[in-house]
């Protein structure tokens, strides 16, 4: 087992350690183990969370659970915490399955001749030895797959070609996961020897969209991977002409196993409830293929700011605890660690909630509190209203890695963001640092900065 | 030398031989030397055009000088126009050069540890035998470099990191290429030992855009690459933070040498006149990167649709000829081609011009004709201004395949599109079929239709 430990060393160990590694012959008049990154200059104003994710893209780049990526980027946030004058930071360390993708082919033999851009989805088995030649075919929908008759589907690669729309709350996007969640399990249960779903997202460009997937004890594990759109389409296309085409199918994934990674924790303690925890939080994880800037860079430098800039304009009545989960990509696990940890703290966890849907404006206030607690909701929802945020509902969620706490009984809310054309990057390569909009993030912080303020200085019990 | 022959096996003889190499174990109940695509149905409609594209780029997709795609679509091309009733449909062979893009990777060493998105640019050669280890140089031109101290350069891996603006007309495109095509020998003159330049283009998905470089007699040739408009940034925050970085570079590429590759020209043949000609045209080939949809599937869509649809409204008095350029991205070869071999019969080109600028719509037209023809192009203008279209210079160039001919004498014009946004795709994997707007390329139709049955009903000498 690999152990956190290895991935504490110092970026100067680290780097003779890689460089030691490498393979490739190195130049002699080039003295790489000198090297070190200099301190980002952070100013500390509004735009603050802007230069934290800048800088948390930049220098560690995509932070894929379990490798170096993931392991420098929380060595990046107790460094950029400890910068910006917390009262305490700390780590707290977490069991996880350590899952890299390899490589991923699909080629359409002649006549078409044709390689799409395919991606392996999260933890998905490789295709046996020699990759896959089969048929292909086609559903609308896992819904379609599961009323087919498997005579369909035996043998064949499943295609679910379901085209997810835009939504400024996201909520096109979950029951889009159902195929790519249960596409393998349902296609292998009719007989198909692999599945591969039209990439979850709303561009056409040909990027496909990587995700979590799961099997089903029980039922043969077959290979899962997306297509980009375009080359849904295209593959559709292809097959409205020929619907016998046959496909070369190749997936190359390595699970290695338990390793450990870590929850990132900063404090600024409250003067007269110290112990009254009001949590706001993101995850500092992305995904392999991406920089990660919009998941979740954007929502990392918003809580990071805000804790921060709170702490300039005086210290609050209950503790502000900012916690920048690890692994929320492969299945909340660092979430659902820090729960369990902190179960029996769980009645001071007095409001949780996360940024974790890019940089996107704020433009509803939804909460998740009692009764008596609304009429401060409405107070909250006065101040927030001069930055075009109106009041949403009562029955919302506080953020994926809020799931576990809301299911402990903590109170949360959500600064629902405008995610229009959030899934236009969301998991592909293209979230990249250049589509954060720094005004955007502005009126994010402005919006967290209230928020926070007044419920660490409040003694409103939101769970009434 | 491979030759021409190879590429005209039927689709279902080429399956064979590409399902005979294949070193795949195949599945015993798969039959896929019965393959054939069914024809397509074209409807001549003003979206005739639009059907050719998706067809092209369907069917055949990438279609590289040399390649099966390639050969593939010389077949496509010829089949479509005997198909549309054509008169006369014919091919002309020419030799070109083969470069084949194996494989690219630039990688950051610790404490970064980041790989970034590269693309081999055209016929750059390979990284010598386990890559090149070396520091990099950034500069914001090639302006830049050639004005720099050759000790700055000596021994690093130069970056160009030259932004391109948006203009509807493109006409920022030349100014950026410069750095493409002469990065490698102005790098190589001051001791560099490789070159990467910022892709030439205005989207920020992380795609890297290719096109042709050249080497220079006398001057050491070094490898040549772009990388994705993100990842420059990205790798120029980290030269901010660190100038003395080191990267892994590595570059793998082919040349098979010389092989034959394909104009495509069909005629509609005119009455009175039938040894006049006028020529419109399009390119058949695209990088390997891209389904060629913009460059050039639209054109070739626009300009098999004019010829059709002009004959259903009667045959001219002149002869109207479409010429399917190949191997234009390489360096206009099958362009050089066919005016070197009509060059006898240049003074019979009363006109020739090219649709390839993707699918955008044209606001301007534009010509290069003789004071006495003007009259006539005012005329032209009448008509095509309830299109949207303005009437523009008289400077004009007729399209990169059909500089030759104007270099001959031949009249040109363009019917200039709104290039706004074709450089956020152009030579990337983001040229899909679903970047074209079906309305916008109508009215291309329309506009070729006017022009091209105006011209060919015409006995106007373009010259004087």
């Amino acid at each position: 087992m690999k152990t956190w430990q290895q991935g504490l060393l110092s970026a100067a160990a680290l780097s003779l350690v890689l460089v030691g590694c490498s393979d490739k012959g190195s130049r002699d008049d080039l003295d790489y183990s000198q090297l070190t990154i200099p301190a980002d200059e952070l100013v500390r104003n509004e735009d603050l969370a802007y230069q934290l994710a800048e800088s948390l893209v930049t220098k560690v780049g995509p932070r894929m659970p379990g490798t170096d990526g993931d392991h420098r980027s929380v060595e990046w946030a107790v460094k950029k915490f400890e910068r910006l004058g917390y009262d305490r930071v700390w780590t707290e360390e977490f069991p996880m399955t350590h899952w890299e993708r390899k490589s991923a082919s699909f080629h359409v033999l002649p006549p078409f001749n044709q390689s799409l851009h395919m991606k392996s989805l999260g933890h998905s088995i490789s295709a046996p030895e020699g990759g896959i030649r089969a048929r292909v075919v086609e559903f609308a929908s896992i819904e379609a797959l599961e009323a087919a008759d498997p005579a369909q589907v035996e043998g064949r690669i499943v295609f679910i070609n379901r085209a997810m729309e835009r939504h400024p709350r996201g909520a096109t996007y979950g029951p889009a996961v159902r195929g790519r969640s249960l596409g393998a399990v349902e296609a292998a249960k009719k007989g198909a020897v692999a599945v591969v779903i039209r990439s979850i997202g709303t561009s056409i460009n040909q990027v496909a969209h990587t995700g979590m997937m799961r099997y089903e004890d029980g039922v043969t594990k077959i290979p899962a991977a997306a297509l980009s759109i375009p080359d849904a389409n295209q593959l559709s296309r292809m097959l409205a002409r020929q619907p016998e085409l046959i496909v070369d199918f190749d997936l190359q994934n390595i699970s290695h196993g338990e390793v450990m990674s870590r929850n990132v924790i900063a404090e600024m303690r409250g003067t007269e409830a110290p112990e009254e925890i009001v949590l706001i939080g993101a995850h500092l994880d992305s995904w392999d293929t991406s920089h990660g800037a919009q998941d979740d860079a954007a929502g990392v430098g918003i809580v990071m700011a805000t804790g921060a800039l709170l702490r300039d304009r005086g210290q609050t009545r209950r503790t502000v605890r900012v916690v920048l989960f690890g692994a929320e990509e492969i299945g909340l696990v660092g979430a659902r660690a820090y729960t369990d940890r902190h179960m029996d703290d769980m009645h001071n966890h007095v409001f949780a909630s996360e940024s974790d849907f890019g940089s996107g404006r704020v433009f509803s206030f939804d909460t998740n509190w009692g009764e008596n607690a609304l009429s401060f909701a409405d107070e909250i929802q006065q101040r927030l209203s001069a930055l075009g945020i109106s009041r949403g509902h009562n029955n919302s969620g506080g953020g994926p890695d809020i799931t576990f706490m809301q299911q402990a009984g903590v109170p949360v809310a959500r600064l629902q963001q405008d995610g229009t054309y959030y899934f236009d990057v969301h998991h592909t390569p293209n979230d990249v640092f250049e589509t954060i909009n720094k005004d955007d993030l502005r009126q994010n912080v402005r919006a967290w900065l209230i928020l926070t303020e007044m419920l660490a200085n409040s003694d409103v019990d939101l769970r009434q």
